[in-house]
């Protein structure tokens, strides 16, 4: 974990790191104090000043938020939607596919628990067919199969999620993009794991949606989001349920005309602290630079499988050689509820996936929970060994 | 204006009062101080201790905001969902509805612009009829126009605006309720511009659902919204587009359970300390008590419209005797930018409403923008008064 990586300084940034040990940067990560700043100075603005004055004296740095995530992402302002979460960018893109019966969903196994809910929904409602495409033994995605089931049942959408929430590993939705773009198939990426983690291009990955959140890797606030959304969707003119006043404009009485690039996409009411605190996030991994934080965040959990590998009441879950800021943990010594009390009492921050998370993924390794550890860039090995002492002085 | 009514106490706990003329509480209202401390108070647990680690820790107050929503709405925690706006919690009862092609929606002039872009959408997309009653002369749905049309065209929806966001008029969502339940029509009403200022109870109100925001009259932060869903909608499983793992539950590979209650029409993720400043802006008002506000709102609604409609270079656009916070209006000597800057410019907050944003009335009304003053209940007659004097002035 040598390197020139400038820890002290980031965790100087980062106030709660003093008195917790925070390991659920998938859940949500710490803001650092830039983030923080921002929220309270446009929080006081507002109360000073009022809420729609308040946005109109800060138009231009809200603005902004479009160009400083377009270049994070590599894509343009026009094609950036603001949304109050992942699973709101993502039922958003969804809901603007015109699907019919027989229509065909190419998903994965991993694909996140409110995704899998909403193909179940069209399926009920719409009589769509999901379809999941074989893993390779590490547990990602098998690009071969899902490269044959697209050429077999030219699915209306391939939907795939870049990191799962409850299993390290990372799914190759580069190649996945490539195969889709040359199938001319719909690709939609759900990047709310990856993204302030690993490098996520939208220009490389070809994918025509990509949603994603704020506060986890990317150490913004809760309650936002956001949805990428490619030219050609644009162009087709597809429309989420519901377009408001900030997707279409009223210009008579029975007529709209919806908005060219993917404000159509967004609703016009936000909290606009949250907001800038966003814009600040991405701003802050900018500085840092994505190549860093990746290879930092690489680093650190492959020093924490191998670290908590070593366990002799707890077995990793994780059989993947390419890891992300993901590690997944079970015992049959203990039950989670124990695990987690304990851990919070010693000011360890994790989460614990149950079973109604990640079904499928579960049944499979025939467990019915996970202990989550989700170490960031500002994280230390050191906080990965008090880890280790900890959980194997437990009993 | 003279009477009891608490109101040094009251602009006091209202900081930006002491430097601006707030009216625009129909745009975004000033939160009160116990708002502002208690947004402040979690955004700072959560610098400290974590995103999920914060939610931990106040769960108690958390779910404590459905009760007291629910006191207020007179109705019971089980029927309210957690919104991140107005539009959101309209968007979501409306998805939620089977609606098929010739399937009426029975609706009024005034209703909210991003209403009546979603109308046009299904009317686009799945072919239902758009109806619009009849109106008063006052401007407010006839109610016996709306009445017939239900008997003649049994509509699948029935969508009521309680009070436009344009215009200086209270529908009579009351006796539509009334209507609705005798004829067992689903009934969606947006308080948006109601709650808060206006009493709102469900029960007598007999409404499937109700939909509002908390930055308006209620003063609470912006990017929070709820949803009332009647037992009746519950129980018929209406499910909106799409249900997220906080709406359903995954429990094997291709199925999922709809919650019971109107948390089927949530999403997980919100921002937590917005959230409790929703809940205590809801305690605040409360505390005061809706039939005191109610009273106060009115008569200074009724003090502005007397008051301006001496000004000799503008109109008063409203007809209504049934006034509330919202006066409208125009004046043909005066562009819309210049007036607002110059009101800018001497510290009063008002907002413009242009044609896009309430095309069928404006068209009647002749006019292409209005002047909206949208006082509370701790403006005084004086400020309506150094508003005239500033009209009055006006070059």
């Amino acid at each position: 974990m040598k390197d020139d990586f400038p820890i002290a300084q980031l965790r100087k940034e980062t106030p709660a790191c003093q008195h917790k040990i925070h390991l659920n940067n998938a859940g949500a990560s710490l803001s650092p104090t830039p983030v923080l700043a921002a929220i309270r100075a446009y929080f006081d603005l507002e109360a000073r000043t009022g809420g729609y004055e308040a946005a109109a004296l800060k138009a231009d740095e809200i603005v902004h938020f479009y160009d400083v995530l377009a270049q994070f992402l590599h894509t343009k302002a026009h094609n950036i939607a603001f949304t109050t979460n992942a699973t709101d960018a993502y039922a958003k893109a969804l809901s603007s596919i015109p699907f019919q019966r027989d229509d065909v969903i190419l998903t994965t196994d991993h694909d996140y628990v409110s995704n899998q809910i909403a193909f179940l929904y069209l399926q009920q409602r719409v009589g769509i067919k999901i379809i999941h495409a074989a893993k390779r033994p590490d547990g990602a995605v098998a690009v071969d199969s899902m490269e044959s089931l697209i050429q077999k049942y030219r699915p209306k959408l391939v939907a795939v999620t870049h990191v799962p929430t409850n299993a390290g590993v990372v799914q190759d939705v580069y190649t996945i993009g490539k195969i889709c773009a040359e199938q001319n198939t719909l690709y939609l990426v759900d990047a709310c794991q990856s993204v302030g983690q690993l490098e996520v291009n939208v220009a490389e990955m070809q994918c025509d949606f990509l949603s994603a959140t704020f506060r986890k890797f990317l150490r913004g606030p809760r309650g936002t989001g956001f949805l990428y959304v490619s030219d050609k969707v644009l162009e087709r003119a597809l429309t989420p349920i519901f377009p408001d006043l900030q997707g279409a404009e009223w210009i008579a009485r029975d007529k709209y005309v919806l908005q060219k690039s993917a404000k159509r996409f967004e609703y016009w009411e936000r909290n606009f602290a949250n907001v800038l605190g966003a814009k600040t996030a991405v701003e802050y991994a900018l500085q840092i630079g994505m190549p860093v934080i990746e290879k930092r965040v690489k680093s650190l959990a492959s020093y924490t499988q191998n670290t908590l590998s070593q366990l002799k009441d707890f077995q990793v879950l994780d059989r993947s050689d390419d890891l992300c800021g993901i590690i997944t943990l079970h015992s049959p010594k203990f039950t989670w509820q124990h695990l987690k009390q304990h851990l919070i009492n010693q000011h360890f921050n994790v989460s614990v996936a149950v079973k109604s998370g990640a079904w499928i993924d579960f049944e499979e390794k025939g467990v019915d929970w996970a202990l989550r550890i989700s170490p960031h860039y500002y994280n230390t090995a050191q906080e990965i060994d008090l880890l280790f002492d900890f959980l194997s002085n437990l009993s």
